[in-house]
């Protein structure tokens, strides 16, 4: 137990790819829990791709980051010290105050968790968390997935896109088609995952990869990449397809923008959606979620895989390893 | 009352934009109906944009045209000539069996059409027929548009744009801007249509001109156009904005694929729809319409303009001219 916080801190704005010099470690005193609010020790922290664009002078929402100040993430901790009621010391809990080993806040800033048999407490930052919960969220509500559809999912070996590919086979799917960035990836998800198909996407075109994997198209895309991915998953869905967007991870560090898919006349000839999400918008099915992902892991239906990187110094290097892709599932910090 | 029939054919795919001479002006015998058949004399046909795609080789549709064979789209006409139960000689009827003067077919091609007080025959084919059921469909079930919605169209000031805004006015929207490419369409637009305000796209950037129209943005856009409006209307559209994409005109001639829009990222963070449609997948919502928009049109709520040419001789300037935008409102020849 300690009473000083190392805590990262954006120092300039990056341009393009970020790099180091662009963050700072801090450590400065913890303040003395007051009244209502909890002395919460982080155990790991969450890094994700959403980051970068938080990152982003461009951002202008009010999740973007300030200068200066500790970034926000999503954090599993525990209670140290609580001066509020509902939390006790020892209790796990869930917070967005990632970035930093550990935190005073108001109780309202914490969510109880409760400690599932056989899974890590890091999967309230995976599987059982907003990775989970947006791969869920964008497959059947957004994308409206069907018993019988044909299921593309890019970047399909991180942590959304293999739990998208994993509840697509779980909910009917006739095919999951998944791509990633190298051999190993493609082989996990085969492999372990259950996909019908996928491929590397550094060894060609995109698109004749995808033409080749799906030769009579697909119905569901759910778009983690962007860029040449959407433009070939646009050439593959089938007439009445839907495209759930997620992330765009290959334009994260484009400072000047790429240009579009080439062929959006095929979203009026083959009446085609594309529809974009937060999940933050949809905490309202998280219930409904945690049943059935709950349900899914207690038959051992998912697998999930994590690359943990050990100690807050570290952070950063993890954040830039998961922006390169040197992740499979979920990648996140150990403090 | 003639024995021959006058048809225009695709004498040859157009390579960009189609030349009088990708077409030909045929004259032959009119076969005698048979046992189940119909002699129809047409009156007006519809040239839509929507046929420059049917003329392309990569138009790989069973809409699309064949070489050497009578081309199709909407035409009204009178019985002349009836040997099946249902039709008489007189009746108004509305066919897929345009492009031609007249024309044999089973019964089962031809709709039975009721005259609506003070308004043209060749209304069948704008204002009660494909464009308005598109502007209404596109507006209501695919943007779906609400109250207090601003909506943007482009190409406003053509047979189903100028109707998609009057219907959005109806149907309680806060604003409704147009584009159109004269200043006369655009003073067609806010003067006589009740657009709240319109700008000339040739006259500036189509991100600026739509910028300074909304700026507070929008939450509707129907697209008729594509191209550079479809990324500015991407760039305007507010969090949970929708778009319905009735059509590219901007794009039809391209022979080479023209860069897509440049903001897709933008599809996430502001968590937009783009959805495509064909009217043809909405015929169910005919009767509703055809109740709705007759009785505006009773009201004199809805208003529609028409360009109309003379003679089956006049078929393909006029389509070049709707190619042209020499159009407003929709654009039909007579027979």
């Amino acid at each position: 137990m300690t009473d000083t916080v190392q805590e990262w801190q954006l120092a300039a704005r990056p341009v393009g790819r970020p790099v180091p010099g662009d963050f700072r470690l801090v450590e400065r005193e913890l303040p003395t829990p007051a009244e209502g609010e909890v002395w919460v020790r982080n155990t790991f922290l969450s890094v994700d791709p959403y980051m970068r664009a938080l990152m982003s002078a461009e951002e202008t929402g009010s999740l973007a980051y300030a200068l200066d100040r500790p970034m926000t993430g999503g954090a599993v901790g525990e209670v140290v010290v609580s001066r509020a009621a509902g939390l006790s010391p020892g209790d796990l809990v869930l917070s967005d105050l990632g970035w930093r080993t550990a935190a005073v806040a108001p109780a309202g800033r914490f969510t109880r968790l409760r400690r599932v048999e056989g899974v890590p407490d890091s999967a309230f930052l995976g599987v059982l968390g907003m990775p989970g919960l947006s791969a869920y969220v964008g497959l059947t509500e957004i994308a409206g997935m069907r018993p019988g559809d044909t299921v593309f999912v890019s970047g399909a070996a991180g942590a959304v896109g293999s739990l998208a590919g994993q509840i697509a086979r779980l909910r009917g799917a006739k095919a999951v088609l998944g791509s990633a960035g190298s051999a190993a990836k493609v082989e996990y998800l085969t492999g372990e995952l259950g996909f019908t198909a996928a491929f590397n996407y550094k060894t060609g075109p995109v698109r004749e990869l995808l033409a080749e994997a799906a030769p009579d198209g697909i119905d569901v895309y759910f778009d983690n990449v962007g860029g040449d991915h959407l433009e070939a998953a646009i050439d593959a869905l089938r007439p009445n397809g839907r495209a759930a967007l997620c992330g765009a991870i290959s334009g994260y560090h484009d400072t000047e923008p790429a240009p579009g898919p080439r062929n959006m006349v095929e979203l009026v000839k083959k009446r085609i959606t594309l529809r974009g999400f937060e999940v933050g918008d949809h905490a309202d099915l998280q219930p409904r979620f945690a049943e059935e992902m709950g349900g899914w892991l207690a038959e051992r239906k998912i697998t999930f895989r994590e690359t943990v990187e050990d100690g807050i110094a570290h952070a950063v290097d993890t954040f830039l390893g998961l922006m390169n892709g040197r992740n499979t599932g979920k990648m996140v910090v150990r403090i």
